[in-house]
């Protein structure tokens, strides 16, 4: 019996998770939630450009979760822990685990220690489990090495970067990262919030966690990556010495020694590459030539750790604390 | 409380992992079994070149596991199931979860499914996990790639390629892969039989369960790989266009097609580098540059498993159900 899917979000990220869901012959997208007006009433598969699959986009979550009864929520909607709670809980209380792109909620235990517990209260309650998962957090800087240390007798250091050509991504994520603006054009950007890549931190924390390193601490920069040369993009035009995209790190330490670096750089004309470095007994230097596509991995990681959300144990739950969420067969292919 | 462990086997293998054990603050390594009458009855510490722990080499497993009581047994002593099963049954009578490095253990389904019932009949009714890894079988071409997958949101094809220089490897390595030899004398010692590498089957039959590839079907090949120039190392001569290693693959096929390549090549002078290459979407093209290190990595791999086996549902399982089996903060440093 496949396991019945709903899609509570149809942005860019939502459809694709959708469509993926759609194609896979182990799951069923049973229905779909989401508040634009212009989507709500019409049948789920015409808004993903799939046939009709004989349900409308809801806009009444727990009604529609009443009704079509899913075995898994995949949440797609916000990326902040205090605005995605109520969400969550109307899922759980309807009996349904959750799979969730929100990146504070790959590890949001440091961050709302209170939301945490009361996820973690009302899933084993209900008996289901919630998960947050996707590339980055989620992956790249967190999961990956973690298993990667599994080979390693010993860990003295992680260093991981992460470095994605702007330039070949959609047009929001040029404007996310502010490719072609001034550096005071970014800092006065910087200084009003919301900018920047959301997770960083809480890689870094799953990183310290899963390594076993208690009483670590945690810092974070955040700046502009300037531009060596001209760029012009289809989205954005780039002048050397102005911004061509974000440089963030974040920094653990244990009794004062760095024990890991984790390094994001997201820009225009910036070279596609994934890095993990483990110092460490063996040493592992771990190259991802070309980088991970974010886009396509992210959906990816929701769809893929389904089965393994449904098979968890129930509460709030980390990627760390499953198996391997593999990616299965496809009945037919599908662009996601 | 830390996690009582029972090495089984105190072969090179066997004592790295007893070294490791015993400096992990959450493991205590409360005794070991083997039967070189050199080491019975002498304090395992001291065979291991650490201070005395208190407790002597045994050589009666029963007697010591009802004494010993430990929580997991690290059984590293033959890599072949019919010559395994009663020790890991007396493991498992004694209620000990097992971690074993025995290669054929990794994926034993197909190999022998007798053999599977038993242990996992026997191993469910003492509420005890028995697991076989490592790092080949076990990581490079098996658990890594369904990894990576899960960021892929479908797989066309999985290539992986594993090449270790046996020239900077210790003596018995180089005399397993035949280096120094000629042609005709490598034939002769593979019509001998049990020459080569084991394993790759296992790692082909684990990727394609991993990645939902039922009614895959599996070859394998075995040859020399022959010196393009000459080479000397600490224990072997070799001439070019003689022995200088093995060349191993395993290629699975689905309907008629071939959806993974697995190759293996250990020889005097070859690279040392892992590869794996997912042809999908998004394609991942993931490189251990310098390789993962063999003999440490095994052990890592087996001593990592200890705390994820010792949480596992009950019976014969495999390292694809468990989570990532990280590494662990050590009490002090120690070369395994």
């Amino acid at each position: 019996m496949p396991l019945r899917v709903l899609q509570f979000g149809l942005g860019p990220i939502g459809q694709a998770c959708a469509r993926l869901a759609h194609s896979r012959p182990d799951l069923e997208l049973v229905g779909a939630l989401d508040l634009d007006p212009d989507r709500v009433g019409r049948d789920v598969g015409e808004v993903l450009g799939l046939g009709a699959i004989g349900a409308p986009v809801r806009d009444d979550a727990a009604a529609a979760l009443a009704e079509l009864q899913p075995d898994v929520v995949l949440h797609t909607t916000i990326s902040f822990l205090d605005r995605i709670e109520d969400q969550l809980l109307t899922c759980i209380e309807a009996g349904a685990h959750v799979v969730s792109s929100s990146e504070e909620l790959f590890w949001p235990f440091a961050r709302n220690e209170a939301f945490s517990r009361r996820i973690d209260e009302a899933a084993r309650q209900r008996g289901v489990a919630v998960v947050g998962t996707g590339v980055n957090p989620g992956f790249v800087m967190d999961l990956f090495p973690v298993v990667l240390s599994g080979v390693c007798a010993s860990v003295d250091r992680v260093d991981v970067s992460r470095s994605v050509d702007a330039g070949r991504r959609r047009g929001p994520l040029q404007r996310k990262v502010g490719a072609g603006l001034t550096e005071a054009e970014f800092r006065a950007k910087e200084a009003a919030g919301g900018f920047g890549h959301i997770g960083m931190i809480e890689s870094a924390r799953a990183l310290a966690a899963g390594l076993g390193w208690h009483d670590a601490e945690f810092s974070e920069t955040f700046g502009p990556h300037l531009a060596t040369a001209d760029h012009e993009t289809e989205f954005a035009s780039v002048r050397e010495g102005d911004v061509a995209g974000i440089h963030q790190t974040a920094t653990v330490t244990v009794d004062g020694e760095t024990r890991a670096t984790l390094t994001l750089t997201m820009a225009v004309g910036a070279t596609d590459e994934d890095r993990v470095s483990i110092a460490g007994d063996p040493p592992m230097e771990v190259v991802v030539e070309g980088g991970t596509f974010g886009d396509t991995a992210t959906v990816a990681a929701v769809v893929n750790a389904v089965p393994r959300v449904a098979a968890s144990r129930p509460g709030l739950r980390t990627m760390l604390d499953l198996p391997a969420a593999a990616a299965a067969p496809l009945a037919e292919p599908v662009a996601v």
